[in-house]
Protein backbone atom coordinates (compact mmCIF):
# COMPACT_ATOMS: atom_id res chain seq x y z
CA UNK A 1 0.00 0.00 0.00
CA UNK A 2 1.67 3.35 -0.92
CA UNK A 3 0.23 7.20 -0.73
CA UNK A 4 0.92 9.76 -2.87
CA UNK A 5 2.20 13.29 -2.15
CA UNK A 6 0.25 14.99 -4.79
CA UNK A 7 -1.26 18.27 -6.39
CA UNK A 8 -4.57 18.13 -4.44
CA UNK A 9 -6.54 16.23 -1.56
CA UNK A 10 -9.60 14.17 -1.82
CA UNK A 11 -11.50 16.78 -0.46
CA UNK A 12 -10.60 19.27 -2.84
CA UNK A 13 -11.20 16.75 -6.09
CA UNK A 14 -14.57 16.21 -4.65
CA UNK A 15 -15.50 20.03 -4.63
CA UNK A 16 -14.03 20.29 -8.03
CA UNK A 17 -16.40 16.95 -9.09
CA UNK A 18 -19.55 18.80 -7.16
CA UNK A 19 -18.99 22.36 -8.67
CA UNK A 20 -18.47 20.82 -12.19
CA UNK A 21 -22.29 19.17 -11.21
CA UNK A 22 -23.69 22.12 -10.05
CA UNK A 23 -22.81 23.91 -13.22
CA UNK A 24 -24.28 20.93 -15.28
CA UNK A 25 -27.56 21.51 -13.39
CA UNK A 26 -27.64 25.27 -14.10
CA UNK A 27 -27.14 24.25 -17.64
CA UNK A 28 -29.98 21.27 -17.47
CA UNK A 29 -32.32 24.45 -15.86
CA UNK A 30 -31.59 26.91 -19.02
CA UNK A 31 -32.95 24.92 -21.32
CA UNK A 32 -36.26 24.79 -22.61
CA UNK A 33 -38.55 22.44 -21.07
CA UNK A 34 -39.43 20.23 -24.42
CA UNK A 35 -35.69 20.97 -26.20
CA UNK A 36 -34.27 19.26 -23.18
CA UNK A 37 -35.79 15.49 -24.40
CA UNK A 38 -35.75 16.70 -28.09
CA UNK A 39 -33.61 19.20 -29.67
CA UNK A 40 -30.51 17.77 -31.15
CA UNK A 41 -27.27 18.77 -33.88
CA UNK A 42 -25.81 16.49 -36.31
CA UNK A 43 -27.71 13.47 -34.99
CA UNK A 44 -26.25 13.32 -31.38
CA UNK A 45 -28.46 12.82 -28.36
CA UNK A 46 -31.11 15.13 -26.92
CA UNK A 47 -29.41 17.06 -23.73
CA UNK A 48 -31.42 14.84 -21.68
CA UNK A 49 -30.15 11.82 -23.04
CA UNK A 50 -26.37 13.44 -22.39
CA UNK A 51 -27.83 14.20 -18.46
CA UNK A 52 -28.97 10.05 -18.47
CA UNK A 53 -25.32 8.94 -19.60
CA UNK A 54 -23.90 11.66 -16.69
CA UNK A 55 -25.97 10.00 -14.05
CA UNK A 56 -25.40 6.38 -14.90
CA UNK A 57 -21.86 7.00 -14.15
CA UNK A 58 -22.12 9.24 -11.15
CA UNK A 59 -23.69 7.94 -7.89
CA UNK A 60 -23.22 4.27 -9.04
CA UNK A 61 -19.82 5.33 -10.46
CA UNK A 62 -18.69 7.10 -6.76
CA UNK A 63 -20.12 4.17 -5.06
CA UNK A 64 -17.88 1.62 -7.03
CA UNK A 65 -15.12 3.61 -6.60
CA UNK A 66 -15.46 3.44 -2.73
CA UNK A 67 -16.46 0.26 -2.31
CA UNK A 68 -15.20 -1.87 -5.41
CA UNK A 69 -19.26 -2.70 -5.53
CA UNK A 70 -19.65 -1.42 -9.64
CA UNK A 71 -23.40 -1.92 -10.57
CA UNK A 72 -23.80 -2.60 -14.27
CA UNK A 73 -23.78 0.40 -16.27
CA UNK A 74 -27.23 1.62 -17.63
CA UNK A 75 -28.23 4.71 -18.90
CA UNK A 76 -31.42 3.11 -20.13
CA UNK A 77 -33.68 2.93 -17.52
CA UNK A 78 -37.19 1.12 -18.07
CA UNK A 79 -37.97 4.43 -16.56
CA UNK A 80 -36.45 7.46 -17.72
CA UNK A 81 -37.49 11.01 -16.39
CA UNK A 82 -40.00 13.18 -18.62
CA UNK A 83 -39.75 16.24 -17.23
CA UNK A 84 -37.19 18.87 -16.30
CA UNK A 85 -38.51 18.17 -12.47
CA UNK A 86 -37.74 14.42 -12.70
CA UNK A 87 -34.55 14.49 -14.23
CA UNK A 88 -33.15 17.29 -11.50
CA UNK A 89 -33.98 15.48 -9.03
CA UNK A 90 -32.47 12.40 -9.92
CA UNK A 91 -29.43 14.81 -10.22
CA UNK A 92 -29.58 15.90 -6.60
CA UNK A 93 -29.75 12.57 -5.21
CA UNK A 94 -26.80 11.64 -7.25
CA UNK A 95 -25.09 14.29 -5.75
CA UNK A 96 -25.88 13.09 -2.13
CA UNK A 97 -24.95 9.87 -2.68
CA UNK A 98 -21.79 11.49 -3.99
CA UNK A 99 -21.06 13.41 -1.46
CA UNK A 100 -21.70 9.81 0.86
CA UNK A 101 -19.30 7.66 -1.04
CA UNK A 102 -16.23 9.85 -2.21
CA UNK A 103 -14.97 10.43 1.31
CA UNK A 104 -14.52 6.30 1.85
CA UNK A 105 -12.10 6.04 -1.16
CA UNK A 106 -8.86 6.18 0.62
CA UNK A 107 -5.51 7.16 -1.05
CA UNK A 108 -4.18 3.58 -1.56
CA UNK A 109 -7.48 3.16 -3.13
CA UNK A 110 -7.31 5.45 -6.08
CA UNK A 111 -4.03 3.74 -6.84
CA UNK A 112 -5.71 0.70 -6.99
CA UNK A 113 -6.35 -0.90 -10.34
CA UNK A 114 -10.20 -2.19 -11.06
CA UNK A 115 -12.32 -2.07 -14.15
CA UNK A 116 -14.98 0.77 -13.71
CA UNK A 117 -18.83 -1.09 -14.05
CA UNK A 118 -17.02 -4.51 -15.40
CA UNK A 119 -15.41 -3.21 -17.84
CA UNK A 120 -13.22 -0.15 -17.96
CA UNK A 121 -9.76 -1.12 -16.19
CA UNK A 122 -7.63 1.72 -14.86
CA UNK A 123 -6.65 3.05 -11.50
CA UNK A 124 -9.51 4.65 -9.64
CA UNK A 125 -8.51 8.21 -9.86
CA UNK A 126 -8.56 7.87 -13.75
CA UNK A 127 -11.67 6.39 -13.61
CA UNK A 128 -12.77 9.03 -11.68
CA UNK A 129 -11.24 12.01 -13.68
CA UNK A 130 -12.95 10.15 -16.60
CA UNK A 131 -15.80 10.61 -14.84
CA UNK A 132 -15.67 14.52 -14.77
CA UNK A 133 -14.25 15.05 -17.95
CA UNK A 134 -17.03 13.00 -19.53
CA UNK A 135 -19.65 15.33 -17.79
CA UNK A 136 -17.77 18.55 -19.15
CA UNK A 137 -17.42 16.83 -22.62
CA UNK A 138 -20.91 16.51 -22.99
CA UNK A 139 -22.28 19.51 -21.06
CA UNK A 140 -19.95 21.45 -23.46
CA UNK A 141 -21.93 20.09 -25.82
CA UNK A 142 -24.56 21.51 -24.45
CA UNK A 143 -23.74 24.57 -24.47
CA UNK A 144 -23.99 24.65 -28.38
CA UNK A 145 -27.44 22.92 -28.42
CA UNK A 146 -28.22 25.98 -25.96
CA UNK A 147 -26.32 28.57 -28.09
CA UNK A 148 -27.36 27.88 -31.75
CA UNK A 149 -31.25 27.76 -29.44
CA UNK A 150 -30.88 31.31 -28.90
CA UNK A 151 -30.14 30.52 -25.15
CA UNK A 152 -27.39 32.36 -23.40
CA UNK A 153 -25.35 29.50 -20.82
CA UNK A 154 -24.49 29.94 -17.90
CA UNK A 155 -20.78 31.05 -17.39
CA UNK A 156 -18.32 28.33 -17.29
CA UNK A 157 -16.21 29.83 -14.46
CA UNK A 158 -19.27 29.50 -12.21
CA UNK A 159 -19.23 26.92 -10.02
CA UNK B 1 4.81 25.21 3.74
CA UNK B 2 2.50 22.04 3.71
CA UNK B 3 2.16 18.64 1.35
CA UNK B 4 -0.77 17.07 0.82
CA UNK B 5 -1.25 13.68 0.28
CA UNK B 6 -3.88 13.28 -2.43
CA UNK B 7 -5.59 10.99 -5.20
CA UNK B 8 -3.04 11.89 -7.68
CA UNK B 9 0.61 12.37 -7.84
CA UNK B 10 1.51 15.21 -10.27
CA UNK B 11 2.98 13.03 -12.94
CA UNK B 12 -0.21 11.53 -13.37
CA UNK B 13 -1.94 15.04 -13.50
CA UNK B 14 0.76 16.32 -16.50
CA UNK B 15 -0.13 13.22 -17.87
CA UNK B 16 -3.62 13.80 -17.84
CA UNK B 17 -3.97 16.99 -19.56
CA UNK B 18 -1.31 15.75 -21.93
CA UNK B 19 -3.62 13.19 -22.66
CA UNK B 20 -6.48 15.53 -23.35
CA UNK B 21 -4.26 17.79 -25.66
CA UNK B 22 -3.66 14.67 -27.19
CA UNK B 23 -6.87 14.14 -28.09
CA UNK B 24 -7.73 17.40 -28.85
CA UNK B 25 -4.74 17.35 -31.22
CA UNK B 26 -6.83 15.04 -32.95
CA UNK B 27 -9.16 16.79 -33.15
CA UNK B 28 -7.94 20.05 -34.90
CA UNK B 29 -7.04 17.71 -37.56
CA UNK B 30 -10.25 16.19 -37.92
CA UNK B 31 -11.38 19.89 -39.01
CA UNK B 32 -11.32 20.23 -42.49
CA UNK B 33 -9.17 22.99 -43.80
CA UNK B 34 -11.45 25.77 -44.18
CA UNK B 35 -13.66 24.85 -41.90
CA UNK B 36 -11.24 24.62 -38.62
CA UNK B 37 -11.42 28.61 -39.16
CA UNK B 38 -14.76 29.33 -40.76
CA UNK B 39 -17.36 27.16 -39.31
CA UNK B 40 -19.59 28.20 -36.49
CA UNK B 41 -23.17 27.36 -34.62
CA UNK B 42 -25.24 29.96 -33.04
CA UNK B 43 -23.23 32.39 -33.10
CA UNK B 44 -19.79 30.85 -31.60
CA UNK B 45 -16.07 31.14 -32.50
CA UNK B 46 -14.52 28.72 -35.23
CA UNK B 47 -12.54 25.97 -33.53
CA UNK B 48 -9.48 27.77 -34.46
CA UNK B 49 -10.36 30.79 -32.01
CA UNK B 50 -11.07 28.28 -29.45
CA UNK B 51 -8.02 26.67 -30.05
CA UNK B 52 -6.19 29.76 -29.83
CA UNK B 53 -7.79 30.30 -26.30
CA UNK B 54 -6.30 27.23 -25.60
CA UNK B 55 -2.80 28.06 -26.81
CA UNK B 56 -3.41 31.23 -24.86
CA UNK B 57 -3.33 29.20 -21.51
CA UNK B 58 -1.41 26.26 -22.14
CA UNK B 59 2.18 26.78 -22.61
CA UNK B 60 2.17 30.39 -20.81
CA UNK B 61 -0.50 29.19 -17.82
CA UNK B 62 2.18 25.72 -16.95
CA UNK B 63 5.14 28.83 -17.35
CA UNK B 64 2.87 30.99 -15.01
CA UNK B 65 2.24 27.96 -12.60
CA UNK B 66 5.74 27.03 -12.18
CA UNK B 67 7.45 29.96 -12.22
CA UNK B 68 4.90 32.62 -11.04
CA UNK B 69 5.47 34.85 -13.86
CA UNK B 70 2.42 35.25 -15.72
CA UNK B 71 2.01 36.81 -19.18
CA UNK B 72 -0.67 38.69 -20.42
CA UNK B 73 -3.55 36.47 -21.58
CA UNK B 74 -3.63 36.89 -25.14
CA UNK B 75 -6.15 34.75 -27.31
CA UNK B 76 -5.66 37.50 -30.03
CA UNK B 77 -2.21 37.24 -31.73
CA UNK B 78 -1.47 39.70 -33.70
CA UNK B 79 0.14 36.88 -36.44
CA UNK B 80 -2.72 34.08 -35.89
CA UNK B 81 -2.02 30.52 -37.74
CA UNK B 82 -3.68 31.14 -41.20
CA UNK B 83 -3.11 27.37 -41.97
CA UNK B 84 -3.69 23.74 -39.60
CA UNK B 85 -0.32 23.20 -39.98
CA UNK B 86 0.48 26.09 -38.40
CA UNK B 87 -2.04 25.58 -36.01
CA UNK B 88 -0.40 21.99 -35.14
CA UNK B 89 2.62 23.64 -35.06
CA UNK B 90 1.42 25.91 -32.50
CA UNK B 91 0.36 23.37 -30.31
CA UNK B 92 3.58 20.88 -30.15
CA UNK B 93 5.87 23.62 -28.92
CA UNK B 94 2.70 24.06 -26.19
CA UNK B 95 3.29 20.49 -25.64
CA UNK B 96 6.82 20.89 -25.10
CA UNK B 97 6.88 24.21 -22.78
CA UNK B 98 4.14 21.57 -20.76
CA UNK B 99 6.54 18.58 -20.29
CA UNK B 100 9.62 21.13 -19.63
CA UNK B 101 7.59 23.61 -16.98
CA UNK B 102 5.27 21.34 -14.99
CA UNK B 103 7.59 19.24 -13.40
CA UNK B 104 8.81 22.39 -11.78
CA UNK B 105 5.48 23.06 -9.76
CA UNK B 106 6.12 21.57 -6.52
CA UNK B 107 3.59 20.25 -4.11
CA UNK B 108 3.58 23.24 -1.97
CA UNK B 109 3.44 25.32 -4.94
CA UNK B 110 -0.01 23.57 -6.33
CA UNK B 111 -1.97 24.64 -2.82
CA UNK B 112 -0.06 28.24 -3.16
CA UNK B 113 -2.74 30.79 -3.85
CA UNK B 114 -2.07 33.61 -6.80
CA UNK B 115 -3.44 34.86 -9.61
CA UNK B 116 -3.10 33.25 -12.99
CA UNK B 117 -2.85 35.42 -15.56
CA UNK B 118 -2.93 38.44 -13.30
CA UNK B 119 -6.42 37.83 -12.60
CA UNK B 120 -7.61 34.69 -11.64
CA UNK B 121 -7.23 33.86 -7.94
CA UNK B 122 -6.95 30.44 -6.38
CA UNK B 123 -4.61 27.48 -5.72
CA UNK B 124 -2.50 26.75 -8.26
CA UNK B 125 -3.91 23.31 -8.58
CA UNK B 126 -7.54 25.10 -9.27
CA UNK B 127 -6.40 26.78 -12.16
CA UNK B 128 -4.75 24.08 -13.55
CA UNK B 129 -7.85 22.04 -13.52
CA UNK B 130 -9.22 25.14 -14.69
CA UNK B 131 -6.98 25.00 -17.73
CA UNK B 132 -7.80 21.62 -18.71
CA UNK B 133 -11.15 21.67 -17.89
CA UNK B 134 -11.49 24.45 -20.04
CA UNK B 135 -9.95 22.81 -23.15
CA UNK B 136 -12.06 19.72 -22.72
CA UNK B 137 -15.71 22.36 -22.16
CA UNK B 138 -14.51 23.75 -25.65
CA UNK B 139 -13.43 20.70 -27.07
CA UNK B 140 -16.77 19.03 -26.99
CA UNK B 141 -18.15 21.90 -28.95
CA UNK B 142 -15.77 21.03 -31.91
CA UNK B 143 -17.27 17.82 -31.26
CA UNK B 144 -20.55 19.37 -32.37
CA UNK B 145 -19.29 21.48 -35.01
CA UNK B 146 -17.68 18.08 -36.62
CA UNK B 147 -20.80 16.00 -35.90
CA UNK B 148 -23.05 18.82 -37.91
CA UNK B 149 -20.71 18.81 -40.99
CA UNK B 150 -20.73 14.74 -41.05
CA UNK B 151 -17.19 14.04 -39.80
CA UNK B 152 -17.40 11.51 -37.17
CA UNK B 153 -14.69 12.92 -34.47
CA UNK B 154 -12.03 10.74 -32.65
CA UNK B 155 -13.50 8.91 -29.64
CA UNK B 156 -13.53 10.64 -26.19
CA UNK B 157 -11.60 7.98 -24.53
CA UNK B 158 -8.92 7.85 -26.50
CA UNK B 159 -5.84 9.80 -25.80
Amino acid sequence: MTTTSGPITSQQLLEQWQGHRRLTRKVIEAFPDDKLFTYSIGGMRPFSALVLEMLAIAGPGATGAATGKWGEYDDQSKNPPKTKKELLDLWDKATAVIDTEFPKITPQRFQEVDKAFGMYEGPIFWSILYFIDNEIHHRGQGYVYLRSLGVEPPPFWER
